[in-house]
């Protein structure tokens, strides 16, 4: 596989693994963001959330040099009850670690190559997991309707488990 | 106070009351979205969420003839541990009933006129209105970052409370 140099080129690349992979979360009846920071200050990539409340998290690398590089995966684990990496087809597969779950995504769409193993959230954390989403969530989209918007998400920090 | 005729005047107002009272409940610690629909096929103008899951819902009334046209409010009550009502400075505030407080709003910010009377929700209902509002908030911002999104809020239907 080709190691992309060009930082421009990984960041598409990510965001074009993201898009996949939400709609793939979607068509399994999960909703998904990106970018949601955690209660341990780490921030998952994607997390979503399925119609019973359960929690998946994804990470996405771009690549190879941007999988080496992580050693701060395993802290996701403990904020859901299943965690997936998500890369595309250049990837070699049999990096990815048994603990995670395993998603090949494009642009377009996504398949589950690996499923996660689950490991359900206590009810208390699942509880402040949905409420952190829950906030995040609607304080993006209230953001994103009003120009003159000034909240702001650092508002957001709780004590969360 | 001067009624409107005019449905596009009435609309514009009600776009304004909705944003001002978003960002009283934003500066409350409150994060909102708007158009929800309830297990019981009502659907809230606003509904928001605060940093311990409390959830107020909010009703926006553009003026007298849309207030006095609406007999489901009281509807709103059992999914929420607070119920407004939100209008304009023109609105004559002694039509509001008890059982709800009230907002009063323009395009740029609202103020508590009148709290309102607070009914805890139980903890399974809190549950299943704040699960809802966390997977429409995620379905919607994805929906607005992915143009060729075809997940439908209506997959969201669920057996809630």
């Amino acid at each position: 596989m080709t190691k992309p140099a060009d930082p421009a080129e990984d960041l598409a690349r990510a965001a074009a693994i993201a898009r996949g992979t939400l709609r793939l979360l979607a068509d399994l009846g999960l909703c998904g963001i990106q970018e949601m920071t955690l209660a341990n200050n780490r921030r998952a990539d994607i997390a979503a959330i399925g119609p019973g409340g359960e929690i998946w998290m994804v990470e996405i690398k771009s690549g190879v040099p941007d999988f080496r590089s992580d050693s701060k995966w395993p802290e996701y684990i403990p904020f859901c009850d299943r965690f997936w990496f998500a890369v595309d087809h250049d990837f070699p597969q049999d990096l990815i670690p048994e603990e995670a779950g395993l998603i090949v995504a494009d642009a377009f769409g996504a398949a589950v190559i690996r499923e996660a193993p689950a490991e359900k959230l206590s009810p208390a954390r699942r509880k402040a997991v949905i409420l952190r989403l829950a906030r995040l969530a609607a304080m993006r989209l209230s953001a994103a309707a009003d120009a003159g918007w000034t909240a702001s998400e650092a508002a957001l920090t709780s004590s969360g488990l």
